[in-house]
């Protein structure tokens, strides 16, 4: 044990150290300790201590619950010289979800279609008022603008979860949605969602783990046979898009070793809102690379098989279950007018039933009243929303309107009204379908094929955020098609 | 529902899949139906299957153990028109350890330092008859030129590791050897290692967790500056690097959100076998960027804490253990000589006690007789032995001696010949050490500064194996010293 023996402290570097310490700790800045202002309140028989409302003196304070499409379009343009931003989330970057399927197969490395919060908003990492807080919101008291939220501590075995409130002037709501299963049995426990980094994590070490194992002698040719069926339900774009994906992996870098790989697609139909012309093309397309399209029921998944309500038992070694979102638990809990299960909005999408309120993304939908339809789940809808709303909320406050109950005289301006510019989806072997119609029965133009892949390619990589994703998307893409996709397992 | 709705199946497609899937299936070619002849052995009350002993008309068949620095050096030069090559390893890629520090906290991405084996030795994934194999070598049967294995099936709930066999011709140990812990209490529960890229990813996820808790609303003082804590254990090349990454991380990424974080390391001495003048620059240096060396003999290690030998308890974030390492169980089980511990080799890196058995990297050491010193456990002397050992096999190859007990009369040529070609450790801010001396008591060149941190990347950078992995490295330096390190924690 050479690193061990000897006991004597490096007194001199301590003494040194420790002064540069003290001064910075326990708080980095007296400004950040003028606004960190500690309240010890009691509820649910706990301390429960937070941020509490701001004084008129200070800036007023944006709640943002999410990360999504929806949160990180509004907190990229909030005005941070008007507003103080805290965003509460689950996760401390936004998913590019568009590229998440091409993640699974090394297509894209994970880190390049995730944008951290700190680089959407740089004053939650910058400003001293500004925060990110890795939790969950649990309840609203929306009478006194405040939200109560446990941390996430998942990882950390030293540190129980604990609860805390944080005041708001403005709330925004745009916790997205969850995955349907449909109550069927097992879904949650047997099969892998595709809408979190770490889901395209597990796909893949599942998929490669597979691969690798039905090489080794041993196993018999029926457990192969299953460990190499990879089976998605759901034919939307996401599924589709996997279905390309996984393809193209096989078809192009392990095809020599694992030719007999294939996948499935269960669904009564795939690629539902595209022209149906696109819709034949691609169902073309992924069957001449391999995939087989199954319509069925599915009534119970198994650690190994999913049950058909037909009786037919399909085994898998993979399952992705890609079957669309509907309402949050936490949605559902909120005591406000819902539409279709979404939380309810106005035309300026505020909450109108409560003040200061406002939702927007997968969780929120156009109240009856207003006689519009409750939108589609989709990024683009989020997006919009988020750029709006940040545009309202800065006029509000620029009007003088930005603390809490202050903006009931403002006038908010035209409301949000929803262009739909198209739908794009890529079905592997360098071809896509991109769909310009504004809605399912309007006339426009639809292309499919290569010219399609590039305006597909070229599209998503002028939205990727950042500057440095943008970088990353491109170099990912064109050592792909250089050197492959990348099989090490790690 | 919509996707479940309908049970009609779309025969058409299924017929027109289902021929061609039978083509392909089971087995890929008729070529690799006639090289993998599965036998069914009884061996421990078990049926074992595996692969069997080449015959005289087929190439003989080395079989390598582990896929580190010494195993992929030796595959990459194997002559695989000579020989069938089969690997057996619980990780299906090289990890490039020198760079592994760099990637806790984004310098560098993680597939950037894992280099596939299929990339390194195409055989295993195109040659019929080598493979790749995901398991752990359990056994070895000398007298019959045999090795027992078995799967690695972690994250499949619906397998059961199974075991097999695997005839050799030539055997090459190279499994390496396992992190010391010195019997201390605590530390495989609590402390993390810094081997392989899985530990760099629950370090990252750890060290972001920890800053993302400390700053949120309700955590006391305490268990803030707790959680801020990163403590090394063992002050050679890894714990400094990691510790000059982690300063830099801090001071250049979130310094102004989290400026009261602090490292430490204890160790007796950092870095002792560099020389003096190099020690004492990289002490002051490591100490400027606010790293506290502490000397102590660890006793005991905590979930929140470790208990030093003179009573002082030192509360922790994160804990990383890296001090040194020791002979496996796996080589411990071996019936064979051992020098101090490890495989014992002549000076052609043969096992002499048994037949067609060879050791390299840091599983093995020289045995007394051959009056040499036993290696020091480093990557260099791994990749060298490798480069030997695979000219050697190729020779014996293609004089005729490569199958089993056929390379008795077979001149080996110059016995394996080390010459140390210097040591490098970088400590963050741009700086690196350069020691370019054979032995630590020989004079010659010892750099330390901005020069031989430039040294020290580009040697790094030209011996990365693959030209997708140079690209990468290269492109994830000049991203981070564009846009800083990315702190998205997926």
């Amino acid at each position: 044990m050479p690193w061990f023996k000897n006991l004597i402290k490096i007194s001199k570097t301590i003494t040194n150290q420790s002064s540069s310490y003290k001064s910075i700790t326990p708080l980095a800045s007296p400004l950040l300790a003028q606004f960190l202002q500690f309240t010890k309140q009691y509820s649910t028989n706990d301390h429960v201590v937070g941020l509490e409302a701001t004084k008129s003196d200070q800036k007023p304070r944006i709640v943002v619950l999410g990360s999504g499409w929806a949160g990180c379009r509004l907190m990229k343009d909030i005005d941070t010289n008007i507003y103080d931003v805290v965003c509460v989330s689950p996760r401390n970057h936004m998913v590019f979800t568009p590229l998440l399927a091409s993640t699974c197969v090394g297509t894209l490395e994970f880190r390049s279609v995730a944008e951290p919060i700190g680089r959407i908003q740089p004053a939650v990492s910058t400003q001293p008022a500004s925060y990110f807080f890795l939790a969950n919101c649990n309840a609203i008291d929306f009478d006194n603008h405040m939200i109560q939220c446990q941390t996430v501590t998942e990882g950390v075995e030293t540190l129980e979860p604990w609860k805390f409130n944080v005041s708001y002037d403005k709330l925004v709501i745009a916790s997205g949605a969850h995955a349907l299963t449909f109550g069927i049995k097992g879904v949650n426990e047997h099969a892998t969602f595709l809408r979190e980094v770490h889901h395209a994590q597990e796909i893949r070490r599942k998929l490669l783990l597979n691969l690798m194992l039905s090489d080794v002698p041993g196993v018999s040719e029926e457990e192969k046979r299953r460990l190499l069926h990879c089976v998605v339900v759901g034919g939307g774009p996401t599924g589709v898009e996997f279905s390309g994906e996984l393809s193209d992996f096989i078809l192009k870098d392990v095809h020599q070793r694992y030719a007999h790989v294939k996948d499935y697609i269960h669904a009564n139909e795939i690629l539902s809102s595209f022209d149906d012309r696109l819709r034949v093309y691609a169902t073309n397309q992924l069957t001449k690379s391999g995939v087989r399209l199954v319509r069925g029921l599915v009534q119970h998944v198994q650690p190994d098989k999913i049950i058909l309500s037909d009786g037919t038992n399909v085994p898998y070694g993979l399952l992705v279950w890609s079957t669309g979102v509907g309402p949050s638990p936490f949605v559902n809990s909120l005591d406000i007018p819902k539409a279709k299960g979404r939380i309810g909005i106005d035309e300026w999408l505020r909450v109108p039933s409560v003040q200061d309120v406002y939702s927007i993304g997968d969780c929120s939908g156009f109240l009856e009243s207003t006689g519009r339809q409750v939108l589609p789940a989709l990024a683009q809808v989020a997006e919009r929303q988020g750029k709006y709303l940040a545009s309202l909320l800065n006029k509000v406050g620029k009007e003088g309107g930005g603390h809490a109950n202050c903006a009931q005289n403002i006038n908010l301006g035209d409301p949000f009204v929803y262009k739909h510019l198209g739908s794009m989806a890529t079905i592997g072997r360098y071809k896509a379908l991109v769909d310009l119609r504004e809605s399912k029965e309007a006339k426009g133009v639809s292309l499919a094929g290569f010219t399609s892949f590039f305006v597909w390619r070229s599209a998503y990589l002028t939205r990727v955020v950042s500057w440095r994703n943008k970088i990353y998307v491109l170099i990912n893409w064109l050592t792909t098609l250089v050197f492959g996709r990348d099989i090490s397992r790690i």
